[in-house]
């Protein structure tokens, strides 16, 4: 598979956007015309940059409203036309898209448009160059692309062909399989976009809310395999505007925007099954992960969530045999504190790890996703972790599932043996995100681990509106709300202010409540208007109520499936929860994340943060 | 009048959110009861605490999904109103708003509503309270206000009127005449809120981009008159759910929502006239500013940008008698550079004066929309100049319009006698503001300058997107392009390295440029490609294109009409630049800007801000 990427996807000048696209790996680019206008270097100039970067230029676009106009306007596009085929010539690029019109049509008549289109075939073919015609989703007459390739059609002629853009297609709904009737020697260009489902106006959802796949509601697989079975041999080419993307690091994106692609063409040759052309690689095939291993709070004191754990009924298993690190169990819970490199540091979430089937497998799948790796010393004899480090910096390790407690254990030392408390596991780790990096997490923990996204909410709080993404295995065995912090809380690419939190799993919170807030735990306490409202909201007896809240519990009920829930007070920038469901309850206790976010506030307002 | 605003419309606590309406000079606000339920506080508190700010609380929101459902439902909702009546007994709050029906609707029959209604009122009235029933836009069989008010009739209850929601109304495109046919004591409650025209859903609109009056695209004066003539005597009260202003500071958003609501009374009792009742209070009465009478640029050394307006003709006024500030002038522009109070800054845009034709009126105007007023130490025998600070930082003078040169020029001393150059004033002065401040900016320069929205445009950038807004006068005197910067530009509340700009008037741009150059002055560079855009796009003449080029000049045309104009280098956050304007030509060179931002990126990328 060959691939290219639009420049207007990536921030920064041009010369900036070919190095970062020949670092990430791409095959190609797009020249996005305004960013040629923009640059000092020639266009011969860009040419040897692009050559000598291994990239090369797969399309010039866009060149606008070129048919469907009357014949006085026609021949001003020819001559527009022609100084830009020039301009191809020089830049050695062959393709040029063309979209349908929106500005100036005034003919809806196909065969107009297709005499114009050949017309302009006949100039392109003076200079060696074709034409990609696309039907934008808002043209002012051709919106379809199979009305396109009616024209392309009529056109006949051999340097006229079509472009295929996923967005205009599915944004519109319309059926990508005919595809499957356009000659792929037909089709010149492919462009990819996923996106949200928006119910805006489709030209500004296109302009500023585009994906990469992956990121987004289409199904691109569906749409690759038509693309495919037509014949289509050029390269897969990202063409994404988004607002976001715009102004992040050129270098990253674009290594984000490959793996988007490395992880569709896995997805379409799997789809295709013995159909899959043999340009199509796969990713090394890995399974969701089993559990959550152990998750890391990482602090230059970590001694206030000691002190939490111990009162939550943790066993303290001892300290590391190399590192100022400990290790805190209940169940199949297993909390490591860490203080080494730690100056400065509040207590904050800075790894997870989770057991799967096939670790080794799934460090190739990392690999070949471009993953950036964590490094982490360890000493002979210590137990190699493979780890990555997502997009928000969190670590994220992996280990071979085992039935008992894992190999990395026993490098405790002087600990108490493992006793079993009321937390049996770990139900979700919820991570607080800066804004720039969802797009890019949601497709790691996508591609890499193969969690899917199973919720999205929005949570008012005091600080401003938290939008909130989980991403779960399909069996909830690993579950990972993704809160986007409101831009006003972000400082230097860190959400500041906005805790994040490891949720444990109890058969018995109400046990876990009564026995913890007897060894001294405090929880936070939610105020009474909570709790006539939940009696108001559920209608909840008064004894029921009463229990609640002397235990300082949350609750939720959806249909007859419960939740009950309870927070600990914020220690630097973490949490803890204590969550039991009940009847298979599948989501948050979202009705009390606003009124936890406040009573937070409440306690917290004056000490600011410390993380560096 | 009376004035409300909805807890929802402010970040913070509620306890914070009391204390800045009453200290913004609101008479009351309506709870937004999530705002309740996450508050410490009890009803009663709450309600003694509201009372000693001085403000009522004049609404309990919302109660959902009260009619149009099958007996069982109903019952429940007897129950749960129940819970909430004798909650507002305790808060003191007399109306509750219900809306209509979304999530459990089954019936669709306007008797069903009407008689649940009419016993949720039998209800209400024992706990002697009355219910506001609203139709929202995305009601599931109520949702015109129209329907609303029927079913209120049908209801003929004491305690069931409607609530008129702006936003409900406008968003639907629904006429908003026929409220003069509810009588006023029917309807009990009004909540206003602007909004941008937007082709979104109408849920994700109304709950994230809401605006406060005069800052979206809805006629709410059109609005205002048809509640006031029904009748209608109770608070006018904001409902606006935006998430930036969940974001901002709550104390100065609802200072800023205090003011959309003056500046909306004042419009309407001018358009209703002699029918306007004794209730409603006018604004002093000012016409938009003349001209700009001067622009100051501070820094801790300004020399750079002296050179600059040497080179580019100004003449030398000499300096300020009491203070390190200097004056430079040509035609009718002046420029102020001021070196007080400025240690470590970088030279940026400080200060805008204009001119108008009765400052003592717009003084008291600006303080009747509670503006905050900007200090200067003045001494004996100097001219005061009256002043504002506008919400992106930037101080905003005014002074009585002269036809020579203003009194204030004669405080410079030891310069050169005014010579005319070849500027000729000041065109725009353009400013780059934090996505925070930009609604608050409109309102601003809209209800104290009496300026408006003239056109709106996104500039592609290296750094992201920019979408502008220039706010004018109505003869275009004055021109302000609001620029709003992408998030990640924005550092504590500063758009950093985006720069703004002072753009000069000139009769011949191409002799300036080139007497300019003689003496120095080294313009931007624009590159190769965008002459050689310029020719393919509007025809232009070979030669035509090389004295553009020779120039560094860049060019738009629209029909007739053109614009020439270049810029200098960015000095610290400022650059300038010089401008003529042909045939009319209304814009600002759209199509040059991402180029120019692209090279000003390349010549200081390295050079970061010094600004504080």
């Amino acid at each position: 598979m060959k691939t290219s990427i639009a420049t207007v996807c990536l921030s920064g000048t041009l010369a900036d956007k070919l190095r970062a696209c020949a670092a990430a790996g791409f095959d190609g680019i797009e020249i996005f015309e305004p960013d040629l206008v923009a640059a000092p270097e020639s266009p011969s100039e860009l040419r040897a940059s692009a050559e000598r970067l291994g990239l090369s230029i797969d399309l010039y676009q866009p060149m606008r409203d070129v048919e469907g106009v009357d014949e006085p306007a026609f021949l001003e596009v020819l001559r527009r036309a022609e100084a830009k085929f020039a301009l191809m010539r020089e830049l050695g690029v062959e393709t040029v898209l063309c979209c349908s019109n929106v500005g100036t049509a005034t003919i809806d008549d196909d065969d107009v448009s297709a005499s114009q289109l050949r017309r302009l075939g006949d100039l392109a073919a003076r200079y060696r160059v074709r034409i990609a015609y696309e039907a934008l989703a808002w043209g002012r007459f051709v919106d379809d692309y199979r009305r396109a390739w009616r024209i392309v059609q009529l056109a006949d002629h051999p340097a006229v062909g079509v472009c295929i853009d996923s967005f205009h297609i599915l944004s519109r709904g319309h059926d990508p399989a005919a595809i499957e009737q356009i000659p792929g020697e037909k089709i010149f260009f492919l462009q990819l976009a996923d996106a949200p489902t928006l119910s805006m106006d489709v030209l500004s959802w296109s302009r500023h809310h585009r994906l990469f796949p992956g990121e987004g509601s289409f199904d691109l697989v569906d749409l690759m395999t038509h693309v495919v079975r037509a014949g289509y041999t050029g390269p897969w080419s990202l063409e994404v505007f988004n607002d976001t993307f715009r102004q992040t690091d050129a270098k990253r994106t674009a290594v984000h925007a490959r793996r988007s692609l490395r992880h569709l063409e896995d997805a379409v040759a799997r789809r295709l099954g013995d159909d899959a052309p043999g340009g199509l690689a796969l990713l090394t095939d890995t399974t969701p992960p089993v559990e959550i291993d152990f998750v890391e709070i990482k602090a230059e004191d970590a001694s206030a969530v000691e002190a939490l754990l111990a009162q939550a009924g943790f066993t303290s298993r001892g300290r590391h045999r190399t590192k100022p690190v400990t290790l805190w169990t209940s169940g199949r819970a297993r909390v490591v504190l860490n203080e080494q490199h730690a100056r400065g540091l509040a207590p904050h979430i800075a790894a997870i790890g989770v057991a799967v089937q096939d670790a080794e497998a799934l460090t190739r799948r990392a690999d070949e996703l471009a993953t950036p790796r964590a490094y982490r010393r360890t000493y002979a004899a210590e137990q190699p972790l493979d780890a990555a480090v997502a997009p928000d910096g969190t670590e994220l390790y992996w280990a071979d599932a085992t039935a008992g407690e894992p190999a990395w254990v026993g490098e405790f030392e002087h600990g108490a043996s493992a006793v079993s408390g009321a937390v049996e596991g770990v139900d979700h780790v919820s991570l607080t995100l800066p804004w720039q990096v969802i797009e890019e997490s949601v497709l790691f923990y996508r591609s890499v681990l193969g969690l899917r996204v199973t919720g999205t909410t929005d949570v008012p709080g005091p600080q401003g509106l938290m939008r909130s993404r989980v991403m779960s295995s399909a069996d909830r065995a690993v579950r990972l709300p993704l809160n986007v912090a409101p831009p006003m809380t972000v400082e230097r690419g860190h959400a500041v202010g906005l805790a994040q939190h490891v949720a444990f799993a109890c058969g018995d919170v109400r046990a876990l409540a009564a026995a913890a807030a007897a060894r001294g735990l405090e929880f936070l306490r939610m105020p009474d208007n909570y709790y006539d409202d939940l009696a108001a909201r559920f209608d909840l007896s008064p004894e029921r109520v009463q229990e609640l809240r002397s235990l300082r519990l949350a609750y939720d009920r959806d249909d007859d499936a419960e939740y009950l829930h309870c927070y600990t007070r914020t220690v630097g920038e973490v949490f803890l929860e204590f969550v039991e469901r009940r009847g298979g309850y599948d989501g948050f206790g979202a009705g009390a994340a606003p009124v936890r976010l406040a009573a937070q506030g409440a306690m917290t307002a004056s000490a600011g943060s410390v993380r560096s």
